[in-house]
Order: C-alpha cells, then structure tokens, then sequence
C-alpha cells in the first residue's frame, strides 16, 4: 500500500552506458577536460539531458571513478546534475559517501562547466580533493538564459578553504562553444526559475 | 562488461517505509513541521542517517507527496540530504523535473532545519513555490560541528527573488532539541569539511 514513493533512481543514458566500456582506465587531466566537452555536446545532441557532464578521476593515478552527464529533465529529477550524477556514481562504487575518507587515494572532480550553486555545495560535501573545470564565468548565463543561483562571490576562496584545489577555466574558449551549440540549438532550458 | 557504474539508487530506511502507509494523505503546515522534527529525530536514533527531514506538500490541499530523511551515510551518497530526497521523490513519482511546471497545483518543501548550501540550490531548481523551515540559526554548526557550507547572507531573499515564498524557524525550539539530541547521542558527524 506504498502509496509515497521510496525510492530515487538516476542512470545514466543509453549511448553513455555503451561507450563506458571502452573509456580509458586512466585519464590525464587534459583527456579528463577533452571528455567532459565531448560528453557535454553528446548529451545534448542525443537529447539525453542538459550541456553538461563531469567525471570523477584518481589524483594521482588518473583512474577513470565515474563519468556523469545531465539528467535533470529525462530522470525527472532537478538534483540530477552533472556533477552530482557523477559524485554519487563514484560514492556508491567505491561504497562511501566520502572520497576523501580514510582509506582512499584523493579524488578530482572534473567538468565541463563551473558547478552551480547547488553543485558546490555538493562537491564540498563529496570528498573531492580537486575540482577542474573546462569553463566558467558569466557566458552560460548570457548565452543561455540558465540561471546558476545565488553564490558568494568568492567561491573558489571558501573551496580552498576547505581543502579543495581549484583549476578553473581551463579550456574556456571550448567550453563556450558546447554552450554556444547548445543554446543555437534551440532546446529546452529547463530550471531557469528567475525574479 | 561496465566497469563504471551506470545508475545512483537512493532508498528511504526500512522503518520510513513501513510507516508511509499509515501517513495521513493530507497535512496542515504545522502537522508537517512536526512530522519533519520527528523523522529527523527518529532517524538518528534508528542509526538510518543524519538528523534532518523533509516533507513536500501540495500548498493548497496539504496533500503529502513525499518525505524524506537524510539517507548520506548508509547511501553512500553524500548529496542524499533530507531536502535533496523528498524533492526527488517528489519529482520522480509525479514524473517531472519542476514541481512548478505547467499543470500542477503549487507545492511547499517543509524541512527540520534550514538547508545548507547545496540544498538551498537544489531547491531553487526544483520548482516548489514555497519554504517552511522549523529550526534555522548558528545553533546546527555550534552544536554539531556540521558545516552548512559558504552560502550568500540574504538566502532567503535570493529564494524570494526566484519565487519562492519563505516561512523561516517556525518551531526553532523545538528543532534545537531534535538537534541537541543528536549532538549528545555522540553519532558521526558526517561532511564536516571545513577549513
């Protein structure tokens, strides 16, 4: 007689699952950027969720943790960016909800876009001890219409605050243009709640 | 041959289930601020998760839609705060991303303590038109040790700028308890990354 849901489910998309087997087992940084913009353009183009993606790697050893791309819209669920796709992918694998836990080599979180306010919250909380992003600044908004909420200006400070090194904008010009192609492609832009 | 995971899966505890059955299909707000306190409560004590609950309402009919109680440690996914939950739950059985889309009645989150900073961007985007929060203040962080992450000052006017009405520490005496009682239980407090 459950009436109220119990679960929460997220998957990723078909095309994604059928290339996860071929991916690296490691990544350098710059392969790691070079795929969260492919996945990015992909995710899109496939009409499987929003101009997103971000992978979870190994520091040191660049192993491949988890990829995840936008699923808010297809899996009904708003939470289901990016990056805490790809997070709780990695988290559940490796069978904790800490990355940063004992026991574990540090993890890097790596995406295609700077995370929005609800994604920093959620690195903080992950464990990550890097976060690299491909793009950032106040193009997506512009050339969107996304809205990516109400953040302190210095975010990048309270990051490191925190212990979390930041790369950011590392591959600007190429992330603009996924932007770009996506918003020229005319899709939804979905969570756009604005005054 | 998937080395990587493919699906992040997040379920209510066993005794949360049990129970939802036996929830009334209607709650006035304050029947729902005192169902959050005391889930949040007894989800602690059940060693299922974190101190904290949340409910989404329909606003005008009181119409329960879904709970939802930190699930981060026993999930091993540390975005699975109680407001992150019940807002996915919500979406997944009503079957859309935006609990404010076209053609559903306006919707209310009610929470045992005020979210943190992942959770005030996760409800941003999920469409719910109002926030009731029981306990709210620098009692959470003082008392635990939680970290609620950098958030901007005026949160509540950056939701009110989005739409989004707030109702803020309606029961903060009793939130405080429901907290303090978790703070003098001794459980872990998970996520504490701070500087």
């Amino acid at each position: 007689m459950a009436r109220l849901p119990e679960r929460v489910s997220v998957a990723l998309p078909e095309w994604l699952t059928e290339r996860l087997s071929s991916l690296p087992d490691a990544l350098t940084e710059a392969q790691a950027v070079d795929l969260t913009l492919e996945l990015a353009r992909q995710n899109f183009e496939q009409d499987t969720g929003g101009p997103f993606a971000a992978v979870v790697l190994e520091k040191a050893s660049g192993r491949l943790v988890s990829v995840g791309v936008n699923r808010a819209v297809p899996e009904s669920c708003s939470s289901a960016h990016a990056e805490v796709t790809a997070l709780s992918l990695a988290q559940q694998a490796l069978g904790s909800f800490d990355l940063g836990g004992k026991g574990f080599p540090e993890h890097a979180l790596v995406v295609s876009w700077r995370p929005c306010v609800m994604c920093f919250g959620a690195l903080i909380w992950s464990g990550i001890r890097t976060l690299v992003t491909a793009g950032s600044g106040p193009e997506l908004e512009r050339l969107t219409g996304f809205d990516e909420g109400a953040m302190i200006d210095d975010w990048q400070g309270a990051l490191r605050a925190r212990g979390i090194e930041v790369k950011d904008a590392v591959a600007l010009d190429r992330a603009i243009d996924v932007v770009r192609a996506f918003s020229e492609s005319g899709r939804l832009v979905y969570n756009a709640r604005r005054g």
